[in-house]
């Protein structure tokens, strides 16, 4: 079925609020097997309402709309609706009882404007509300099904699940399976070329930067056959693949981590407390994460990680030995399996010809050996600590998955 | 002027990403006094970006459509507006040599892919992307004036900034000023009664949730009036109100210490890095930030920052006196005028009846002085953290609001 959703309300046009309901209905709908073939968003006028159903009704077999359903005079997405397509509002008694034990519950009394909130397009059908007020309303006109619902999220989320979910589900016909890829140290145009002839066994596939980070979503009828794309698909990319679905870097590497009964500690510069901070958005990080420091003087390089002054003279603070020692040093302080260190220049500033904005090294260290790693990042500040930071934490990754 | 805003993308519609881009373009315009009368989201399908625009172009004197410029197969945007308003796509010199740059510049090549973004419509502009690769491109077709952005939201916010605003700018009639309080510490709820009856002369206000902020805008068409309900607002709310438009905490602090010439040091448990990496997020954040520390595990607080292994056993970790001793030791291990801790349980595990999860403990020292806080927060693992983060960079600025 081809679902159209539309929103009305002034304050997402002014930008005020963000429009999540429709990418909340959106991912229901494409779970199941629906394709939405459209968003559309207008604000608190009836003509403009009329005229966006009616175009969303010319494409789709379902128009989803939330928003409106509430009971002050800009609220008028149902009259906007009915007018448009002539049907006359009907008070709706069993809905009006609902509305008022509403309020009985909350030890208060009706306000004569909610009485609106019982109103029903003849023909159709009031979807009970069990957590507020306004019902959804379900009437087909033209030939096209609409579904109002509050725009409220957790009462949509409620009307949605109740009445909504299952009656989509009796109407799919054909199931939709479907993964993401999420890709790391390939840019998007790489991909593309790297897959250009792999035989994605008629899958559709489509790309998403979530920077720094690629994810490609492969969507296929049958099962078996999004199996083989996916590890077509994996076989021609190799590392760059690193996990599927939700699963993201540091939720990756923690994985592999606590597999391998490795605990790490990681000492940073110019991502400034990120890496750590990432590490330690994993529920259950201190099962592998011990510590971790920011040495963003020289000073605190020298005296916690044990730096000579003599490497930061002779080489800098940002550079491959400086780096070395860092890691080394952090793993030596804590005694852990794996010790990590970045330094470099995020910028704006700071940067010379030789060592340019984005010039970054990390190394990790073991008791027994050491590799540093040197980058050239783009961007602003904020994108080079981010990048600096999933790099450093796709370094313990390769080297996990090294040993 | 009207506006429609326009944004592709398959991913949109699956709700795979919700779509931030339009509600970022709505604020802007609003801001300046243009009139946003619908958002529409559409697939990677050239018929339906076609239909799309067509029917914007129907309503709007101008449409942004965001999305769909970059060098895949199915980023077809610009294409499928050139077929439905019958211009013919021309390669742009200058902005091939820019895309070739861009590469040159990270040390790459181009891939052929790459060359499409070069194509721009008859009578169009191309509007330059110093971010990224896909020019922003401007166009009249049908007394329409079109203006087609990538979705990357970097490089988005870069040629909006750069050419759509002053363009916009030119186009309004009205001035309008507009202000953003930014408040933290209470909630909407709170800040809503506290100024009901504040004077606003007349300006428009609305709340927006920025967890864990609100932010407060103020709308007039009056600079002087604006000014004095700014006044007002601020009296009723005290403290609460740290910052103006697009400064945020770590940024307001920042000001302060630098202000003061005075320097920082970070001693961590549950936020796990965050604090520092706020502070550092901050470009010259050497000038005040000294170093941090992540004390992960007990033997962390004890080695680096010389915690008692008494004082853990007596309070455990998470207690007022283990904060204490962690200000006054990463003060003290850096000889910074401030040093700040916290430790706290960010979750989902690790709470018990006495310290449920959300239980946070926070302190600075200074030579002097040393003061600790009692919080309990609510919400998952990166609220709490969040929550955490920002609250001690906080009580950095009261502490030097006081001095």
């Amino acid at each position: 079925m081809k679902i159209y959703i539309a929103t009305t309300g002034d304050e997402i046009l002014q930008g005020i609020i963000i429009d999540s309901n429709s990418a909340w209905i959106s991912e229901k709908c494409a779970q199941i097997g629906h394709e939405v073939i459209g968003h559309i968003a207008i604000g608190d006028s009836a003509q403009e309402i009329g005229q966006a159903l009616k175009f969303a009704a010319s494409k789709a077999d379902c128009v989803i709309v939330s928003g409106g359903l509430g009971p002050t005079s800009d609220d008028l997405t149902v009259e906007a609706a009915a007018q448009e397509f002539k049907a006359k509002l009907e008070l709706h008694e069993p809905t009006l009882e609902n509305i008022k034990k509403f309020f009985e519950n909350m030890g208060r009394q009706m306000a004569k404007t909610n009485q609106k909130q019982a109103l029903v397009p003849e023909g159709g059908k009031a979807l009970y509300n069990s957590v507020g007020t306004a019902p959804g309303i379900q009437v087909n006109w033209q030939d096209t099904e609409f579904i109002f619902l509050p725009g409220v999220p957790a009462e949509l989320y409620q009307i949605f699940e109740d009445f909504v979910l299952p009656w989509l589900k009796q109407r799919v016909k054909t199931a939709q399976f479907s993964k993401v890829l999420r890709c790391f140290g390939l840019p998007e145009a790489q991909i593309a070329e790297k897959i250009e002839k792999t035989n994605l066994f008629e899958s559709k596939i489509s790309f998403r930067v979530k920077f720094p980070e690629i994810l490609l979503k492969l969507i296929n009828n049958d099962q078996e056959k999004l199996e083989k794309a996916i590890a077509a698909v994996k076989q021609d990319l190799k590392q760059a693949v690193y996990a599927e679905d939700n699963e993201d870097m540091p939720h990756c590497v923690a994985k592999l981590l606590t597999e391998k009964d490795m605990r790490i500690a990681v000492a940073e510069s110019c991502t400034g407390g990120l890496i750590s901070s990432l590490f330690t958005d994993v529920a259950g990080s201190s099962n592998f994460f011990e510590r971790g420091v920011v040495t963003y003087s020289n000073t605190a390089k020298q005296e916690i990680l044990k730096i000579s002054p003599q490497t930061i003279a002779n080489f800098g603070a940002v550079s491959k030995e400086t780096a070395l020692d860092m890691a080394r040093g952090v793993q030596n302080l804590s005694k852990v399996d794996l010790g990590i260190s970045v330094t470099g220049i995020a910028g704006p500033s700071g940067g010379s010809e030789q060592k340019p904005v984005g010039t970054v090294f990390m190394a990790y260290a073991t008791k027994t050996e050491a590799q540093v790693f040197h980058y050239q990042f783009h961007g602003n500040r904020g994108r080079i600590k981010l990048m600096t930071a999933v790099s450093a934490i796709d370094m313990v990754r390769k080297y996990l998955l090294k040993g």
